[in-house]
């Protein structure tokens, strides 16, 4: 079977390096120019002439990068299944959609209020009770496309800042933590959850995912799967689903979601019985899901921007490296050390040990170190 | 680092697989004009005229099969480096060689004699008496080119059957069971040890193998890597060496090695913390080695001739399925099956289990069963 992946990413590299021992074969369409998939024929399309060419290489689509246009996706449809469908990324795209339909389906979200203009920010704010963070609402990720407002009065210069037209603003929510979770569902609806990740985010990029998350209430794990089961089965999706949370005093509330494979399910690599990238495989072929626990306990810990000391990270027995074969660059993520433990205490100091070497790496400060 | 392969089988693909990750990039150069490895660009050169062509792409070079001229190998030296060296190729292409080299360090084989005609084959026979087995000196595997003799009678038609000029003839050994040790040395001299596997043939080629070997005397896998650090050493090996060893009443009988990764260390994709694959990539590029220890027990399980049912293995949540997409053939390795397990009793069924659905499995008969 020959799959298309609509980006040629890290994320489609490891798609595809999870896809080949299945059989597959991939050929990445990439919009940007700047491939970095690595392996499996790559068609770069700027102008979007090539887009015939690309479906007639591949019997099903699927994609690594939501921000590609949903008249794209609904094009390649009407000739190729695409798992996910269009429909989930065209919610995925919009922040008020996601939040509407996390709504609908009873999951509980930071209030939030749309503003289209410095004024209407500065109202809105005013309404929620300060601080709050806006957002574009089409775009931005990794922290881009966002401000925080302490007070009221920093609309004006936040509109400016931000430079887009529609806002989602969302009052702070305080929260202990931030966790994940991924699921998996397949063409017969069959569905599986990984074990939840804690996040720690430095400057609005991911550091570290633990897995499973620490201490995690087995009610709140059992209400996060409520959740995403929620959003499989409305949105009729195939494949990863990536939902990110908020864990507070009052129980979970929902930040966002990702309809793919995503950065806080790279410890699956080593870390769980199959990977989210093999799963995602699985079910956009048709095959049965695969075992979705987890082997011990782990760690994934992010390279950005500078690749560090690699031989010295290769010597630890316990790291696992996933390189992307990107150039270094400010915030850019260039690959991740997935760390290995049978407790969590030993955990906690093996990635002490991994972060040494990464240069950058903020502070370990997590559920494991408080 | 751009690493050229010579062949482009099912083990280079899984070298490469292995590489990415570690930001290595693969150009594979194939003789034979039937590549599978699926990955990465292949120039088939079938007459020899691009081998320039081949080493202006890379920057080192590796091999995944052994049965290539020496001279190639040795010309290629003269531009790059190539790991392993010529001189373990030379070695492990010649069984006398190989043979007189096991000797000169001291690593017991079965006796052996040389044998240039069915005369000389009948001749050896009785010395050495029956039953023997006589194969090829320089070619053949999987249980191709060999013949076994139960008396010297049969010694003509055993040459006529064999159609080699020169032949090894061994004195049949008494073993309990065949087990393998695989082993890396990087290019600064060190060494890192697999846990042994016991390997079950069928037919001359490979069904299972079981690792840790089950009930393994500490002795004798200290006795084993002695023997194979002793090779290592000997031909200034860089990469992974696989040996092949019977276990007798009296000890260990060396069968024969592999400058290779080898089908009986495929259970180390999931079953050993660092796969062998990964752990040549990280020798032949002069990276520290990685950890080689077990991840519970395992079992690699061959798919041979026929796919089998593949749906029904992905449902087994304790297999890992790797496929070398190639066409179904009488005896062709088509695949592997990793098998994880806690404990060797839960290993026993799960193997059996998966082995029922891939056709022409042999009942699993080893120290697991009896």
């Amino acid at each position: 079977m020959r799959i298309g992946v609509l980006g040629a990413g890290q994320l489609g590299r490891m798609l595809a390096l999870a896809g080949y021992p299945l059989a597959k074969t991939f050929v990445f369409y990439d919009l940007s120019g700047s491939p970095s998939a690595g392996l499996g024929e790559i068609i770069i399309d700027r102008d979007g002439k090539y887009l015939d060419d690309f479906l007639s290489r591949v019997d099903r689509v699927t994609y690594e990068f939501e921000h590609l246009p949903v008249a794209v996706a609904e094009k390649i449809a009407e000739s190729h299944p695409v798992y996910p469908g269009p429909k989930a990324l065209e919610v995925c795209q919009n922040r008020q959609a996601e939040k509407t339909l996390f709504g609908n389906l009873g999951i509980p979200t930071p209030q939030w209020r749309m503003a289209s203009s410095a004024e209407q920010l500065r109202t809105v704010a005013e309404e929620l009770g300060c601080p709050v963070v806006a957002k574009s609402n089409t775009e931005g990720y990794d922290g881009k496309g966002q401000a925080v407002l302490r007070s009221p009065d920093e609309a004006a210069a936040a509109w400016e800042a931000i430079g887009h037209q529609h806002l989602m603003v969302e009052k702070f929510v305080a929260f202990s933590r931030e966790i994940s979770i991924i699921a998996v569902r397949g063409i017969d609806g069959d569905l599986a959850f990984y074990p939840m990740a804690e996040n720690v985010h430095d400057q609005g990029i991911l550091r570290y995912s633990i897995a499973p998350a620490p201490e995690l209430n087995a009610d709140l794990e059992e209400e996060a799967r409520r959740y995403i089961k929620a959003l499989l089965n409305e949105l009729d999706y195939v494949g990863v689903l990536a939902l990110e949370l908020f864990e507070t005093a009052e129980g979970l509330v929902a930040n966002e979601m990702a309809p793919r494979v995503h950065n806080s399910g790279h410890w699956t690599m080593e870390g769980a019985f199959t990977s989210q990238f093999e799963n995602h495989i699985r079910a956009i072929s048709g095959h049965p899901l695969g075992n979705t626990g987890a082997r011990g306990v782990s760690c994934m810990v992010n390279i950005i921007a500078e690749h560090g000391d690699i031989d010295r990270i290769l010597e630890l027995p316990y790291a696992h490296l996933h390189l992307y074969a990107k150039g270094e660059r400010p915030g850019r993520k260039l690959g991740h050390v997935n760390v290995l433990a049978d407790s969590y205490e030993e955990l906690k100091w093996r990635i002490r040990n991994v972060s040494q070497f990464l240069p950058g790496s903020p502070e370990l400060d997590c559920s494991l170190t408080r």
